[in-house]
């Protein structure tokens, strides 16, 4: 059927907030507990050859730009698992957290997150303090994918309901 | 008290987008890589015999109806694990990914899968896309259960909120 | 920059819903089955000395005062996992289950537990039955530690939408 009566997004205005953040994650190899801020709490299964199972729970820094060293202005603190045997492909549930004189609160947001795709849709699911019961989108661009232990993503967090 | 203000669902309405369709769940066994959709990145704990902890991640087919090898509309990514000492009993988290000339975009659902009861409600959380924003509930239904290794269960999606 | 037209809070109103419940976790030691309440799905990585990816699968029991061996009004299923290599922190995903005569339907949270401070605030993201739809915020305090094996949160329940 052509009938898409719920898709015309005819309602869709622009983000009430937004913000581009670029997230790092520096997989913990088993001697750099000073610089790692993730570890695979679950190994990669047997099944195909990208890591399927493999679930890594991660404490990264949030920057503006896209330097590692620049300084934090939030925490992602959450985990991702590889999910596709034909292909490295990830699921992300994970938590924003601000603690700044500019924003106080979390935004949850899970997801998705088709690393074969240019960019990446994940929901934006609630949210607390600063941003109280938020929803929206954030969508993910890898920035830079330096073998297994360190790569970047950009999200750019777009809010549609904000109190 | 018998007071229960929020529970007289005066403003529920019919789904503005509702389908129902099929997931397929066919367990890595060890040997079955062509086959298998799921494996196990977390094994059972010691824990009663209902394979409390055991945590599968999946990359499932979709189907409008219930055969396995009917062309899949979507695939759902993520996870499930058992919960309970007692009985059988999951959790779910995870993404339905659309990418047709029908529907493009995903819906994020989450929620107890209470298996011993007929039906069980999860929330649908959000949505991208042509489902942008969305929530509503996922109403699951076991259609099958074939040993350790395959299950299939019923979901009817409805939307309550769309754009 | 000062302005934040997202973070006024100008339509936060009382919560059409709310309760406080406490949340009992007994984490299996490998010989108390018939007590523990949840199970290490995976042990700790080697980063940091906190725990950082142990994941705990639980089926808690809720009740309305802080007592152990009150009866149970809900239960809590789900998962939560330890993700700070400098401190004790948590992240939880679940779902609260109502199954008597005053609620039935269930609630789902997630979010950060930021166990280093006095309060926490975690997200309601959708809910079925009694709690359809519903969306709000889920403060933690942790009302008692003890060791490794039983801690117990006070869960002050605040739903903002109610249908």
């Amino acid at each position: 059927s052509s009938a898409k009566p719920s898709s015309n997004h005819k309602n869709i205005k622009a983000p009430c907030k937004r913000f581009v953040l670029y997230y790092h994650d520096i997989l913990f190899n088993g001697t750099d507990a000073a610089n790692a801020t993730s570890a695979a709490a679950a190994n990669a299964t047997l099944l195909g050859n990208f890591s399927f199972g493999q679930l890594v729970v991660f404490d990264d820094p949030m920057t503006k730009d896209n330097h590692l060293l620049s300084p934090p202005v939030a925490r992602a603190q959450g985990f991702y698992f590889y999910d596709m045997k034909s292909t490295y492909n990830a699921w992300f549930a994970y938590t924003l957290i601000f603690n700044s004189s500019e924003h106080r609160g979390t935004i949850n947001i899970m997801g998705a997150d088709m690393m074969m795709e240019k960019t990446r849709d994940l929901s934006v699911v609630g949210g607390t303090g600063d941003f109280f019961l938020t929803r929206g989108i954030a969508t993910f661009t890898t920035d830079t994918l330096q073998g297994f232990y360190y790569f970047r993503l950009k999200m750019d967090i777009k809010l549609y309901e904000c109190y």
